[in-house]
């Protein structure tokens, strides 16, 4: 017989389950799941315990899994209710980007650091990896609530601009500089893909809904729906933005039918089993072995630095309507994942960034993304969906 | 941005709508939509068109899927059903592992072929992939019949006796050759495992249910149930059993639950999800550039025989109920998949089986694949569940 097969069982099972207890164990603390999924990898990941590193398998499954966390968020959302928090959210957005990148390039400009590398942890601050936060509003039930929809909206528009921060820095790392006509081409694209996927496609979807029905393979509305999903996936991923935001999108589009195309119970079905493997694999590349006393105070001041960024940015403008839902907004953009790591490797790889700032930058996703989550449960603990 | 998850969306993409498409083809043919995805992937696979070579993560996918498939297929069945038909199924079991064995070991002797090629051939011709015949079922919506459930548990007394067969051509291949100690602690083990999931693992889920409820997790049954399904899963593969095997079992123990746990929906999603993956890769593996007119004889001969073996060794023990669930249940053990592929793997990777005897067997489980899922559409074509 031969020895993948087995590997890779034993893989999925033991990760199901550490993380799966994991967050049983936080439940019980009245922490969030979600942080005791991401901790299990820290622990039994390859840079502490090195009992569990996750195969190349595991991580694509991983990216699978937080496809269908965004895919989930946005069925419960709706294109309509993103519309009306729009103008809020956008805000929210703009301040949140450009506040972390000031603050973040300003701190390692008076440390000394050269420009190109304060750009670069200025840029790896901006970006809200809202699998996180969807997640704990998803865990509360409050995702149908008007601040957990500026959040999602506000992280939409956020990935946009933090792709096109993306894209400066990929040019600053490229020999051949930054192109301004790839720069207008991307903002161009994005912009144009977010309108399209909140005003055209919910039309189609209408007109296509009497269609699926005459199909005659089971499930047609499901198969659909993982069909577009995918699809607009790869497309966001195809054009330069985040594979999620496609998927969040999706979700949005999806959102009115449901109910009636009885997507529900089976996408959480998906989610429930994918999800572990990305929120453990997200715990396994923290690097705790990067951590020297000198990177420790620099991380630490970062860190401050990007939650404090993200308070002040995202929670100013929504000041007027009172100081928990500016904080929850704030707190909610906290968390940064995937596009800091890329960032900061993309960097490093380049070697345009050292070590020393690649581990900075690892540690303050470390801590936002392990801080706001009990934080943000903290802040709706008495609050029921209104 | 990397390359990677780019590619990887583009792929899971591409294959699901392929397959789909192909399924909803084969439907409006009134032909089973498996079907349809299992040409999906010989006609876009790399021997054919070479559209869409399947990548490694698809190819764990696809693992996963097929997991998944025979999970479903568990639920469905229920462990009491399973021992009520155990005699016929037992019977059935081992004419149609005889017959096939003898058939084919005769013919590539009387061809002229060494023993121990005709002893893989023999071998390959064994075991069948019941994940299609469950599908097929499943679409059927006959999965309940008495049928249906001799089939499914003469697949799975077949897969031990497989193994067994498995365990003498891995010892035939391997230079110290079988030991009988190997061989003894194989099939003790085996039994083992299909007693205790049949007899004792009812009752331990009947023990924890109190204890699930109490979780904190959200979804904790379908958390519970997935991680046994792994669990089982793994330790079937470890102990030299097919990991659908495993998956299989899990599903009977829980399939009292289903409806109380809210499982069936969560797992439809799962399956509907990845299964097309596992159907798309049976068919791109599917190498039509070995097919010499030579080879083609011999196929076509060892195809007759693979078939004709079953009806008879799978059929003739039920010829006192008549004619029809006789057929039904002959043609439904008649694919062959995996277990084909891995024993005839494992002859060419040993130097034993030349490229053309490999073909042989590959082509023979194309035919049986192929062909069981109309045939056996047609066998049900005027019959209600009973």
């Amino acid at each position: 017989m031969p020895h993948g097969p087995e590997q890779l069982l034993l893989e999925l099972f033991a990760i199901f389950v550490a993380a799966k207890l994991a967050g049983e164990f936080f439940e019980r603390l009245h922490l969030p799941s979600v942080l005791g999924e991401i901790i299990s990898g820290v622990l039994l990941g390859p840079y502490a315990l090195g009992w569990i590193s996750p195969s190349d398998s595991i991580y694509s499954i991983a990216e699978i899994g937080v496809i269908f966390v965004l895919f989930s968020a946005g069925l419960e959302t709706g294109p309509d209710d993103l519309i009306r928090v729009g103008k809020k959210s956008l805000l929210v957005a703009v301040a949140g980007v450009v506040v972390p990148f000031v603050l973040g390039f300003a701190y390692m400009k008076w440390r000394g650091d050269a420009s190109t590398e304060a750009i670069f942890v200025g840029a790896a601050m901006v970006a809200t990896s809202v699998g996180i936060t969807a997640r704990v509003l998803g865990d509360l039930n409050v995702l149908s609530t008007q601040t957990a929809k500026i959040i999602l909206g506000a992280a939409v528009f956020d990935d946009i601009l933090g792709m096109v921060l993306l894209a400066v820095v990929a040019g600053l790392s490229s020999s051949a500089g930054l192109g301004w006509l790839h720069l207008t081409v991307l903002i161009v694209e994005a912009a144009a893909f977010a309108l399209f996927m909140i005003f055209v496609a919910p039309g189609i979807v209408r007109r296509i809904n009497p269609k699926v029905q005459r199909l005659s393979i089971q499930n047609a509305y499901f198969v659909v729906a993982i069909a577009i999903c995918l699809l607009f996936s790869w497309l966001a991923a195809k054009i330069g933005m985040a594979a999620i935001i496609g998927a969040f999108f999706a979700g949005l589009v999806f959102a009115d039918y449901a109910p009636q195309w009885g997507l529900r119970d089976r996408v959480i079905g998906i989610t429930d089993f994918l999800a572990p493997y990305f929120f453990f694999s997200i715990g396994s590349r923290l690097n705790l072995h990067l951590l020297t006393k000198d990177v420790m105070i620099a991380a630490t001041v970062v860190s401050a630095l990007a939650i404090l960024s993200k308070l002040l940015g995202c929670g100013l403008p929504l000041l007027r309507e009172g100081w928990l839902p500016a904080l929850r907004v704030g707190v909610g953009m906290m968390p940064r994942g995937e596009v800091a790591l890329i960032v900061a490797l993309i960097g490093l790889q380049s070697g345009i960034v050292t070590q020393s700032t690649y581990a900075i930058v690892v540690v303050m996703t470390g801590v936002t993304t392990l801080l706001a989550p009990p934080v943000l449960r903290h802040l709706w603990r008495d609050s029921l969906p209104s």
